[in-house]
């Protein structure tokens, strides 16, 4: 699959097509492409998708500057310390730890004090046509699951975090606040758990996807107060919050799991009154995600809105900020 | 212990002593006697504890009118289903629930829909002669726990709340933000978890108190940043809020056990990315609390501050509502 007249190419100094966020996102098509160190690999991005945080980190979170994007499925083009690998298509977890601080230690790397994050955190990221990862950071996606479903696997591991971090019992009564992006991953994900399930939906084609896949949707003013033990918020809208609050039993739990701007007041005596427990939820397990997907347990294909090349990513970053528009991809080859 | 001549003097109609809020907290010496229901004991009170609650109820939290308290040992006067329990020195669970709604039929009583809470919500509490339980939420007192104990077993039970809903490994650190009647208490707790503890503290005889048990004290600046794993926020104050988020660690847990009053804004971005779990804790279970103390494993007795006769209520509000001020009993007979 891989050109070997690409691989070649590839020189020092040589430049590439990337998106930059400067002041506002800029297509650019003299960025140097990115040398890999020791453990790291040279990836040649195939498909990358566009996430809330992308349209976020537009907005001003996080204060990034550089290549935008984090989720997208590449090949190997060059590793100096695993060269069996090149050739290889993969998706790659998105923060880069330095394995040696204490959260390292501790085991939990996605919480390293000196980490980067790919297109959101002191690295350039997906939109490109080339990045850099270490090679540990880097799963071969099997065969079977094309690039249209593997672009799928960050969003997809993030919403399997949640059933790591909060035991879903089958018998539960659990709603997601938000249709969109992520809200249609994430219910995706917890449809295979055999709880009672159901999602906030305003729009009709939201509602037509969840129907397909046998999710019950419900509309904003008829979800019932304090009748789910789980609810999980992926509106990221502080009415969405608020709905997400009123909509959990007493001694439930609350799932956060959207990118909020700013401080958000939350009434903390009622949290303690009412028992709640508030959990935040960020990236999750890649080969968790990979197997759901080889094995068509979660195939988020109906997801994809629009694809757009590279040259037109400014295009493609409209098009996912419009109200409603699902996954848009960018091809990257 | 109980005096034949007083359990004979309640006919209908009959007045006692209470400290009731009002728009202010008044003594009044003409409040009925309430009269108890079919399940209900009247108890008379031996000795009540003044809590923080107390005093945000003053504060105009929750908008209770009536009389105050919630912390209470007293004796079985009268139990017309149960005559055999008549002379039991009991402490007593403060929620009263209605046994028949969805939170009471799935063992959430204390989250009844319905519910009144003694001192709190809808029913007159303990800084009186007499007040009237269900006798399900009267518990026997061990005969070597003191009146001096029991009286603590409510906010112990609370603080024990902490240990049902968080799995406190012995290998943790743990951090109490606040060194108060509640973080004393919560501090006798948590050492017997066996956990690396320390506790906020602010006072001299805040530390010696907890030096006396062997916990160690910190002071505010002097509190390592994400240095804990679990942090239990037991000031109520904004500024303990932001020092316990500050002192947790990435996938940390808070736990907020006390009262605040409006809207606390929050980093909720930060809360997702860091992926802390907060957790809500109110009551707890009684029976636990009983057998620490009857065992010694905590022993209350230090904390107390003041003890003031029931004819001064007034003033025993005062001195509880003085800075550093620990616990303060008032003398119910």
């Amino acid at each position: 699959m891989l050109r070997e007249e690409e691989r070649k190419s590839i020189e020092p100094d040589s430049r590439m097509a990337a998106l930059c966020l400067e002041r506002d996102p800029v297509l650019r098509s003299d960025v140097p492409i990115p040398i890999p160190s020791g453990g790291e690999a040279l990836v040649l991005v195939r498909l990358a998708g566009i996430c809330g945080t992308d349209l976020a980190l537009l907005r001003g979170y996080a204060s990034f500057r550089g290549v935008l994007g984090h989720e997208f499925v590449g090949e190997i083009l060059a590793a100096a310390s695993a060269p069996d690998r090149v050739g290889e298509r993969v998706v790659g977890e998105i923060n880069v730890v330095c394995g040696c601080c204490d959260a390292c230690h501790a085991g939990r790397g996605n919480h390293c004090e000196r980490r980067e994050v790919l297109g959101i955190r002191r690295r350039d990221g997906a939109f490109a046509e080339y990045l850099t990862l270490p090679l540990a950071n880097l799963h071969p996606v099997p065969d079977r699951v094309p690039d249209e479903a593997a672009v799928f696997t960050e969003p997809l591991a993030a919403a399997l975090q949640i059933t790591r971090q909060v035991h879903i019992d089958p018998g539960q009564r659990v709603l997601v606040v938000g249709a969109g992006r992520l809200g249609q991953v994430i219910a995706r994900v917890l449809r295979l758990t055999g709880c009672e399930l159901a999602v906030v939906a305003r729009r009709e084609h939201q509602r037509a996807l969840l129907a397909a896949v046998g999710v019950s949707w419900v509309a904003e003013d008829a979800v019932a107060t304090a009748g789910f033990d789980v609810v999980v918020e992926a509106s990221g809208t502080p009415g969405g919050l608020a709905l997400a609050r009123r909509a959990l039993r007493p001694c439930g739990t609350l799932v956060l799991k959207s990118t909020y701007a700013g401080e958000t007041p939350l009434d903390l005596a009622a949290v303690v009154v009412d028992e709640i427990t508030l959990v935040g939820s960020r990236c999750g397990p890649f080969p968790s995600a990979l197997r759901l997907l080889a094995e068509g347990l979660v195939d988020p294909s109906s997801l994809v809105d629009a694809r757009f090349p590279l040259s037109q990513a400014e295009a493609a970053l409209h098009r996912a900020a419009e109200p409603g528009v699902l996954k848009v991809l960018i091809d990257c080859r």
